[in-house]
């Protein structure tokens, strides 16, 4: 594997599910010192809780020494080819990216959409950079239009929960008083499309994702008959793609109620957090034994340790 | 032990401070073997200098991995339960303190006051909200109320300096330009409460803080016949409980100068740090070879060591 | 090596380059073993990338415990002794330096000047401040004046592509939108001064370094005519000495292109990045093969770890 950004990178991503579940359930005796004498650098352009110390515990726990970087905190940094750099940007990623493959084994990378230029958000530009021109391999740790490492994580956990039967998997849209980026749903649909799931997607009108993530899971406008019969049921918020980056609906009845997941066949609530309580989804079914919220983060890290080996191989 | 927030999370606060004074002077073999595999995340809601890197050190000195996240960088959280989260808060407490739980062994938190809220303030909102949404241990790096490390280790400083009597204590006020928490002097007049000190207090009046830190302990308004003949002159400002948070007195003679140390037995000086110099003490003071303020801050790093050891032994 | 500051700290500095070669092609298989139970704290006033993630990485593959403390976030550092710190300043140095001296067993400082008083700069007065109140060696990370890691790694990178002759070797200034240090430069000239090098500066008039770094070394304000038949070209941009602080010169023509390399010996040219691409220099210069930009950062690492251990030595 050349990099880690998106399900294509992987040649086998049900083996790397397999790979994340062996990690967590009998982890390797000699599980330092598969990253020993390797160093991780991850680069943060945004804030981050879960994928920061996932992938950092991940990277530790292999055995690496891991390097934490706010990228923000520094000087800004210039993305354009030929560009005349007298203005603010101090630096250019061929020089960042450059530099810092040769003080580590991977970078990570965590860079967040514009929301106002769609395209080049959907080009996934800085992540696109610093594939370019690192010499290294690249994790993304979110990317402008993907989230790889959770959803890796959410398959984990859907696996740790399967039914007996192909599950049903629904990933509906709730309200927030944001416009947030797309990256989570577009991932969940890309990871969901190539497992064996029963899956759809329901959303208000207008709140379509880019149809080259869409590709040909249903659409159902209609939130309570696409979660009939449903064994999870992934939340999430995001703004639109046409209108791009606005908020246009704030319909508190796209909220996840026990009403909603009285619908489901006993389903499975799940989340990638951060979460609004109570505008996204209602405590009750969050705080239920249903919810999968936190087990989803704690796969953050099996997620994260099972990326990393696969990158580690390659090199 | 269950948590690290207070004198009375310790069975036996006595035990615990030898412990601290062993692992200073003879430390073990197999130091680093004691927190082998554990991991503990310190967040940091306010800046830190000694407990930041006292407190990593300790985690690091046991083999543990330690990761640093200043939590006020990102988001900001809700601890209101049942909050309806439409507004500036993006997570709630029970998510943040339910996922590091998932990456840590041992979560530390810092936050201070607001110092407008008392009763918010006294209650330890933000601290007891983790205690009760963490599913591991919490150690006290600083809460609105109390500073049970620093506590910790001022009394293992005292001790390497016991004389052979019963040692006077003295914890004074000193004045100071801004508005600070009580949490050091609460938590002092805690601990030395319960080790066996002849201790008082000595404050302008209006300066009292919070009964049920104070108990019995002697209140001296006349800081001169309360530094008479003390062994260990403590040294904190703190604003007022009752006109909580206000700034009302900033007399220069409640410095602690030469001429307040004459008075004591050959007093030994002690400050928490940071120490604002010639308004809090002179010079001549601090710089004094009767200043313990250094030594104070390198047993920072046994008080945590032995903390995070307890902590550990309970899992 | 009591401290690591300048090139007048090192008693050998061509056996130091010795040392860092000899680190990087076949680095000992105790290598981890070398800085085991020591602790480096690095102290970031002003920001970096290089230098914070290379010295972090030379301290961790040295088996270091490596703690890395933006100082700029908490509060502000008073430098003045018998300061009566009654307004914005809440620690002093000599407390700062005094504990960290008991956390670390070597404490890095990152710190830039004021380009405002050249007086207090050129005393190096914070780096001066903890070196007098620290009590472990200090391993300079940049300081107002000088800027010897990245010296060190510039003469590792000459000596690694050294010609049989004696190397010209010329430092040449390069127009820039901001007012930038005299550090980078000052430096080189102070370690290729004790190198076996044909020297050389070239700069606009007024741009003069400090006399006190220029000594003997030949000026040439002609650009062209000093590049001429050079080995290295060194370029960087600095605000005048004289007119201290001051963007007095943006003018293009000193901008280094493909032309101006040509009349040099095949010349290399180096930049301690970070550079302003098609202001310093031409994208057609830095992208060739005869650029030797990303192997002096590469160098960095090893430069460090070669004055860490150094400095471990002496303790």
């Amino acid at each position: 594997m050349q990099h880690f950004t998106s399900v294509h990178d992987v040649a086998d991503p049900a083996a790397l599910v397999q790979s994340a579940l062996e990690l967590k359930q009998s982890p390797p005796e000699d599980l330092l010192s598969i990253g020993q004498h390797k160093t991780m650098v991850l680069l943060f352009f945004n804030p981050s809780l879960r994928t920061r110390l996932s992938t950092q515990k991940a990277g530790l726990s292999l055995g690496m020494q891991v390097m934490v970087h706010n990228a923000g905190q520094g000087w800004q940094l210039e993305f354009e080819d030929g560009a005349i750099m007298n203005a603010d940007k101090a630096e250019h990623v061929k020089e960042a990216a450059g530099v810092i493959s040769q003080y580590a084994d991977i970078i990570g990378v965590r860079t967040f959409p514009s929301l106002t230029d769609c395209e080049r958000d959907y080009q996934d530009f800085i992540l696109e950079q610093f594939k370019t021109h690192a010499k290294v391999p690249v994790l993304s740790l979110e990317s402008a239009i993907r989230h790889p490492l959770q959803s890796l994580a959410d398959w984990v956990t859907i696996a740790e929960h399967r039914p007996a039967h192909r599950p049903k998997v629904v990933l509906s849209w709730a309200p927030h008083p944001k416009a947030l980026p797309q990256a989570v749903a577009n991932s969940f649909l890309e990871w969901m499309q190539v497992a064996d799931m029963d899956l759809c997607l329901t959303h208000p009108e207008g709140y379509e994702l880019a149809p080259e993530f869409v590709g040909d899971t249903p659409v159902i406008y209609d939130q309570k008959r696409a979660l009939e019969g449903a064994d999870f049921v992934y939340v999430k918020n995001w703004s639109p793609y046409q209108a791009y980056g606005q908020v246009q609906n704030q319909d508190a009845r796209w909220m996840i109620s026990p009403e909603k997941m009285a619908v489901t066949n006993n389903g499975r609530f799940m989340h990638c957090l951060p979460v609004r309580r109570n505008v996204v989804v209602s405590d009750t079914v969050i705080d239920s034994p249903r919810s999968l919220h936190l087990e989803q983060s704690n796969n953050r890290t099996w997620a994260a340790m099972a990326a990393i080996k696969e990158l580690l191989k390659s090199q």
